[in-house]
């Protein structure tokens, strides 16, 4: 996981520099996280679901970038309440797949609560 | 990257297994973020900044769960577009120091269109 | 406007009783609004545009709370803003004309930006 | 209730000029209106709980056009599922009263689920 710690490292040492840890309390960072996944989903909110599956490269590279805003914020939040995300990303997998078995979920947009 | 990259494979495994990818369009999966990453900001809405910053296990435990969501559903939606998370991430690292030299930036939370 | 001017005293009257005020910054109202649309949108993210439009009297039913919770939260914060939701809704109608004219606008979802 | 009325006759009429009911699927809509909560909550994001509640006029100024983009879009996703916001908005807070007792809530944020 070399590079992911190295994100990790650079995002850290980013905030450092600018003296941002004062703005970073999760709350903030929270409300942060939720605006750039606002500004993700504007690029797809007037596109039919089969549009958004073949966007052209301008829009392609429009939307990495909120893709990276939305990344780099996660792994800042996590930093701040000292978690650590692929553990916690594994772990929710595991989680997900005792809600989800493929036995019922297979081909449902269900919500868990919802299968029988 | 071992550990990122294994965490992907699984998340793509686990929608290839329940026949999930005819739900998961970009449009789609960018609404789940949101949604998500609302369900994050709900543990913080009626907390100071400075509770948000000490957190009982409870809660953290919690907050956890949502950062993994997120993060499950960012891989997959840089999937289904053929992104590279941690590629973009540290291209977009670089955009924001020119956008927030830290001479200027530093101790500032202003929009760098703000910023002198 | 009788029914949404008496909306507005239950609201306001509503938080009086149970010392909420402390809880309503503008800060807080924020987060709760963006929570409670996520929860809107919670309803739609893996039906298509088409389901959307038809929705069971069920859904139908959860979905006019989440509408009532928005538009409480929404009385709530212009109140603590002292702003006047009808006249600024006037108002922005009036930017949006100009921003899309009809002429331009017509059968397009393209950004004011991006209208010749 | 002849000026909440007049604004949705208003928010009808723009549309339909527009042309613009293809876009408007209750699903879009629901997006739509989580852009414009997000733009809200931006202005926020970095501020203090007390600094959100004496913003300048500037800033005020800017809210409430954020304000104003959500009621019109509140409006729209009404009319289009055929609901009505004032009569759903009423029905909720007699909820919410039932939900939050006062004796039980007066002067906590604790979540319904949570107060004994």
């Amino acid at each position: 996981m070399k590079a992911f710690n190295e994100l990790g490292r650079k995002v850290q040492r980013f905030a450092k520099e600018r003296d941002w840890a004062q703005f970073h309390s999760p709350k903030n960072l929270s409300m942060a996280l939720s605006v750039e996944c606002a500004e993700l989903m504007e690029h797809f909110q007037w596109l039919t679901e089969s549009q958004s599956r073949r966007l052209d490269r301008r829009r392609k590279r429009a939307v990495e970038k909120e893709l990276a805003d939305i990344q780099i914020y996660l792994i800042r939040i996590s930093q701040v309440l000292g978690l650590d995300l692929i553990e916690a990303s594994n772990g929710k997998l595991l989680e997900n797949a005792r809600k989800y078995p493929v036995a019922k979920a297979r081909g449902s947009a269900k919500k868990y609560t919802e299968l029988k």
